[in-house]
């Protein structure tokens, strides 16, 4: 996935006068060209798309535009110029501003978000798996903009998803995460590309934590567990929370077992991952989605976590894994780990978690909304005070 | 100015259906019908409009409305809901985001831009008195979009105004901060309203710095010089370098006769100004405009300024105040301070810095913006990388 030079593209839509489609790229026979969508893809400019090592949400954008190429469809994917994609691409960042200083995130993300904007009228339809930003840009538009919702940053965002709660098509990445405000178009749980995950069949011998190091993932939880255990554990991860890592993780380092492996790309974070007797997921928070989790399932490696946010969604309670309420309750499950089944977890990744129902969720949603006919953009606003008794509807392109 | 309440405004405009034209309510006769224009200005959102103390941009947004409804333009202020203001006013934000936590800056930037964009199509022309951000949301109407470009904050916000250069109709606070990457439809200075400024025919006793206490507005060398001067300073104005002012501002205060007045509102600001020998403004950086400084000549108050960025365009040297290139000379000048004429620097800012004239000068460029037919927008776009080969031109609303 992902590695494609963004040359071997298939287009297929006679709309843009294109090229033949290309049979010889892909085994995927396209889609009839009735079917066929002209999609835009806005990733976030956080990171490049895929990411190297951290960035789910430029990692779903990139699952998500390589299953639509795969399909047939016609997708551009805006991102960073040092993207990856079997779409064609759109860049106005070099690079993501988590990993070039020189790029202003402020400046970029608005360049960004225009550019797919500007390019609406070429789109039938287009995917904002930015955040809310874009929404502000899109009843100026006549395509409809199908935003995912990430998950909630902060309280403080709720007010533009709710002013475009008429018009932002929203998908919900779990049913947790739905906000009872807002209306959704469905729940879409993420995919991943299973062939980048090897199923091992045998257990390792670690504990692993993988993920953000913060306390919201309960990082300082996994270390007292496995010493509680007596296994050892792996810590790998972006450091996000420095006093945190300083004062909790790093004292323990090198004692009882605990290394930590840094950031880890693709194949270390497999590696890892099938490796291990359970993944440690001791969240605090009503976490949206976790990728982490579903990678470790799809690896044969069962999950132990809280039973918050999408948690329960994602891991089968006593098959896939164990949700527990406490230290006590994570020491026993891993005590218990070995009455699980490890193909089990794999194949309930197969069932549900793949990239293949991923994209075809959102390709059936997208044709449903595009087949809706023109969108609801245009509407007018119902909130802001304004002191113009006979507010006029703005007619945004006379 | 800014002081009568929403309801009392002069409509004009048949196209919104609206009230016959008031003549009660000012006695500037209303310009015939075909020259009235309906605008849309945006105004920060960081402080109210206008602003309580600190907040130029926030002052020029209200000086502009205030003065264009009096001219019997129909003017919509989109600008923070506690704003005071005699054209319509559309607010998304309660507050300024610098003076209520509880509003989110990029939340509300977003909501408030995109409002005024949402009803482009009511204004035959859009002046953005915001900064970048309304540009990459230009393109997606056909109104015309003026943009004042209050000074660059850093070289990194240049790439969207190079972006737009085509589209963005600029308008620099001063020669001086004319980028040489920029076309540009004007230079027109700021104004003030000269009636709230008391010209002051005897000068006072004691030297003012007004402005941010920021080592780039020069506060340490204003200090020095009214040590060596032998004369009190008042030092006034929000603390925007806490380290700086605690390092070397702080220490000197109580001490010399340096005194420092804090944050002054406008009737404070007035008698500091108008009872001052002379305004030091010893900055250390191309500063875009200088507010303080016209300010200081309308009370009759010469200048004492480093000849950086807009100073030789709105000090006459030797006539007004004096450039001056270090602490030395700065000293010399308040020795010759008595040389200058205060009726010649109130008659300067008559001439050259009211509200009127700027005022009267955004009008006509409006005119001539709006008479020049619709506005470039939905032009194709020059820069980004895409890998299409044959890009289409966007067709924004298809």
């Amino acid at each position: 996935m992902g590695v494609r030079g963004p040359a071997g593209v298939v287009r297929s839509s006679t709309e843009l006068g294109g090229d033949p489609i290309d049979l010889t790229r892909t085994s995927t026979p396209p889609i009839p060209e009735r079917t066929c969508l002209r999609i835009g893809i806005i990733a976030s400019i956080a990171h490049r798309t895929p990411p190297r090592g951290y960035g789910p949400w430029e990692q779903v954008a990139s699952t998500l535009a390589e299953g639509l190429v795969a399909l047939g469809h016609d997708v551009t994917l805006f991102a960073t110029a040092d993207s990856i994609t079997s779409a064609r691409l759109h860049a106005e960042a070099l690079h993501g501003y988590e990993e070039d200083p020189g790029v202003d995130a402020k400046v970029y993300e608005g360049l960004h978000i225009a550019a797919a904007f500007e390019r609406a009228g070429e789109f039938d339809v287009i995917s904002n798996q930015f955040d809310f930003l874009p929404l502000t840009y899109s009843r100026l538009v006549s395509t409809p903009v199908v935003t995912t919702i990430h998950g909630f940053s902060s309280a403080a965002i709720l007010p533009v998803y709710r002013e475009y709660d008429d018009v932002g098509h929203y998908v919900a990445i779990s049913d947790a995460d739905r906000h009872p405000d807002l209306g959704y178009e469905a729940t879409i749980h993420h995919g991943i590309e299973l062939s980048g995950f090897t199923y091992r069949p045998d257990p390792g011998e670690h504990l692993l934590f993988l993920g953000r190091i913060h306390p919201d993932k309960g990082t300082h939880l996994a270390i007292e567990v496995a010493r509680r255990a007596g296994l050892p554990l792996v810590i790998a991860g972006i450091v996000q929370d420095k006093a945190y890592f300083r004062d909790l993780v790093q004292p323990h380092l090198g004692r009882s077992g605990v290394t930590y492996a840094g950031p880890v790309g693709p194949a270390e974070r497999d590696a890892l991952l099938g490796r291990a007797v359970a993944l440690l997921h001791l969240i605090g928070f009503a976490e949206p989605f976790g990728l982490s989790v579903v990678e470790a399932l799809a690896t044969g490696t069962p999950v132990i976590a809280r039973p918050l946010g999408s948690m329960p969604e994602i891991v089968r309670h006593g098959r896939t894994g164990f949700l527990v309420d406490d230290i006590a309750g994570a020491v026993d499950a891993v005590g218990r780990i070995g009455s699980l089944s490890r193909q089990d977890c794999r194949d309930d990744v197969d069932a549900r978690f793949t990239a293949e129902r991923m994209v075809a969720d959102y390709a059936e949603l997208f044709s449903r909304i595009v087949a809706g006919g023109p969108s609801a953009a245009n509407r007018s606003r119902r909130s802001g005070t304004s002191t113009t008794a006979n507010r006029t509807e703005a007619s945004l392109a006379p």
